[in-house]
């Protein structure tokens, strides 16, 4: 009986949800479902009981008070383009995976404004086109975008290589709509420059991977077309000199600075062995390799390039820098990009190695870098720790190369989670975080249980608690 | 017996509470705590127990444990300069007063990292003062800024008249360092730009009015001082006339657009009699009058002003707006400020009246005051609607005044709340907020329980029975 009641229960409610959601928004054929049961990565993979993608809010919050009287964890699944495991289900089988794909309209676009209003499974790219379509702009790209989703990057407070000015999904989310674990929807998608209704809800829902509320649909922040743009490769001696840059240009170009990143001579040696075809953009070596976009929009445009020929000629006789090289063209702006672009790539390709995405006061990152590096090398003999990305946001991808191991898999298996709590425990001492911007998920849980403050922590499940009693709501990630 | 075990309880709290905190940390001096029972307004009057000032975070910690132990409710007062009496205790008397006037040291300015820790006592001019020492700013300044302190701010999520760059409080603050209602002190004062540990417990604290926890310290954003700024007084046919002139300035001055203000003739007029040696900018009567600041720092501050008579000529030239005068000097801008500033005191001095702080869609303001103010004038018959303040946050002061009566208060007692609920209830109609910058306390707890969004108010109870499930918290503010 125990067993016969074991068995019907899933099959109850499995009809029940395809009675729901029809035959185009359930399935539980395993071509379709297994291709998302494994992050992008390859390092998490999971097992589900079906793959839901309802057409509309009114089904998914039904959908979600189904899986409520049955007990049915959700795991709510964007371009599963995520660093962390936060959209792969566990091994139980227990989870109904989620797909929020059908929800995938542009309701509208005011450019006065300056604003879009788009459903949870919006591509970045796409939005990136639809805005570019109306003279206007959605500043927050990276490397996923042509899989990421408006909700996935929600859900992650997604960042990438234009928070320096722009700051984070946070500050672009004007106004949110999401499905809570008891399937009412939340419902704030008015944007209000200033509502002093209580405590900020939108806010707690951002970030929360999945585990407070389901984002169905938000209202975004879009900001004029860039007109001009500069992009400037330098070369600096050392880390406190390419701070000491950073600086500069925040001084000299204000508000239009809007990246800077910074990348070892080793990462530029790995992307001209990966991509041979690509061109250094200076000849000599450099410790360390600067990008730095300028922008300006059309009413800034024409002064731009004197602007920051002048900035870069002031950082010359400051003695800042070694070298440099302004882009002549748009052309010539995206090679320099692609060169930063392709080091992630670039790095994986030159072996194994443990990564790990960590900020710390954006002027302790310099120290930080070159206190950690050697000492890591030095406790973990035969690896090499290196550091690229966003020195503007004291956000660095800190990785950690294997030694010339036959097996790089079992490497990291023996050695790999020793070196990251190395790494993590370094990143606290130094009042850091160990997740700058690919959030927690499946990947960090333990480590956040291990390091965070435990006054935080116990907030953080104390208010999961609260809006998700039961637990149904992405479990097994954040907290 | 029963009496007396009611006698000494409280006896035996405030013993704990001396014999922690010292006669300097705690005094129940009717002179000393009088003062503080009343809002500044004078509309909420409560009782305390006693007023506590403790003298540190741990000493703060180690008190409401203490409340915790007795059941004793905290009520924190910053520079009781609220507007919706969310620092003043009810009548019951049991309630602790707390105040954090003797926290108020300004920890550490870092003029190359752009900000200050400072502790939440600190008051928002000392904390101008010192930022202005250094030749850097802090972007948010209002009415109350000579006792509005730090804690205050935050925990209202103030506002005032540089949101529309800068945004309210929520928006400056970096770091946080509160006190739990179970007497934890939770510590994130590090500044980290980016942060992907969850959701964001900073910003649930900020805004809370006191009910999830008590701030102590913060750290906050600073900008380079203002090198340069100018004011421009313009005279304007309509609301949508302001709202096309606005979009004119935000698109020609950009990033340099500080503040937009909007006041109607009768409220220009109500400042003449009010302060008779004030000046209007402009001889001739116009509908409305906006007030534009634009403001450049040390590298924009040599072009500002012609950019400025740019922006106004082409203005002219497409007819946006009627008459225009351009401060020619830092007076003519602190007096063209002046007047704006004076208005709602002068308006208050005009008579009764009753306020409303709302808010709306940005773009939708000017339609909703041509919409309503005759509505309510015709419903009310004899009063008079007008609407000045923040015109690019979409939020506006909305008062009603009074009929010349003879007995203000009783018309107010009268018929104050009935044209309340009906300027909520459209401000509810078209999507905005019956608290824009002012916040809920116990003003407004009544109306924000009849008109929220059921399922935010849900949000709002469950997160605050999580974080304070005695609530002793602010009792009765908010939720």
């Amino acid at each position: 009986m125990c067993h016969i009641a074991g068995m019907t229960a899933p099959l109850r409610f499995l009809d029940a949800a395809s009675a729901l959601l029809g035959p185009r928004g359930l399935t539980i054929d395993p071509e379709l479902v297994d291709p998302w049961l494994t992050d992008w990565r390859g390092r998490f993979t999971g097992r589900a009981r079906a793959l839901a993608s309802p057409a509309n809010v009114a089904e998914l919050a039904a959908l979600v008070r189904l899986c409520g009287e049955h007990g049915v964890p959700i795991v709510p699944q964007g371009g599963n383009s995520g660093m962390s495991g936060g959209a792969t289900p566990d091994q139980s089988g227990d989870a109904l995976l989620l797909s929020l794909r059908r929800m995938n309209a542009i309701r509208a676009i005011d450019t006065e404004a300056r604003r879009v209003t788009c459903e949870a499974g919006v591509v970045l790219q796409t939005l990136h086109e639809a805005a570019e379509a109306r003279d206007m702009r959605f500043p927050l790209t990276l490397g996923g975008k042509g899989s990421a989703t408006v909700g996935g990057l929600i859900s992650t407070n997604a960042g990438g290589s234009q928070v320096l000015r722009h700051g984070s999904m946070r500050a672009l989310v004007l106004g949110l709509e999401a499905v809570l674990a008891d399937g009412q929807v939340f419902s704030m998608l008015t944007p209000l420059k200033k509502d002093n209704r209580g405590f900020d809800l939108k806010q707690l829902l951002i970030g929360s991977e999945g585990t407070l509320g389901i984002v169905t649909a938000a209202t975004l922040k879009l900001l004029p077309a860039v007109a001009e743009r500069v992009v400037i490769w330098a070369g600096v001696s050392s880390l406190p000199a390419a701070r000491a840059l950073l600086l500069h240009c925040d001084d000299s170009a204000g508000e239009a600075l809007e990246g800077f990143e910074v990348m070892p001579q080793a990462s530029i040696d790995a992307v001209k062995e990966h991509m041979p075809q690509a061109r250094a953009p200076l000849e000599g070596r450099h410790a360390w390799h600067v990008l730095i976009e300028v922008v300006a929009d059309r009413a800034g445009a024409a002064t731009l390039r004197d602007a920051c020929e002048a900035m870069m000629a002031d950082a010359f006789e400051k003695d800042l820098l070694d070298d440099a090289a302004i882009s002549a063209s748009e052309a010539q702006a995206e090679a320099f990009w692609l060169i930063r672009e392709t080091v992630p790539a670039a790095e994986r390709a030159r072996g194994p190695a443990v990564q790990h995405d960590i900020s710390v006061p954006v002027e302790a990152m310099p120290a930080f870098v070159e206190a950690t590096a050697p000492m890591l090398e030095a406790e973990f003999p035969g690896t090499e720790a290196i550091a690229f990305g966003h020195l503007g946001d004291g956000n660095v991808h800190y990785h950690v190369i294997a030694p010339d191991v036959t097996d790089g898999h079992a490497w990291n298996a023996n050695e790999g989670k020793a070196i990251s709590r190395r790494v993590h425990d370094l990143v606290t001492e130094w009042g850091g975080s160990i997740s700058a911007e690919h959030g927690i998920g499946q990947l960090k849980r333990d480590e956040l249980a291990r390091l965070g403050d435990p006054v935080a922590l116990s907030m953080l499940r104390a208010v999961k608690q609260a809006l998700d009693p039961q637990g149904l709501l992405n479990p097994g990630k954040l907290v």
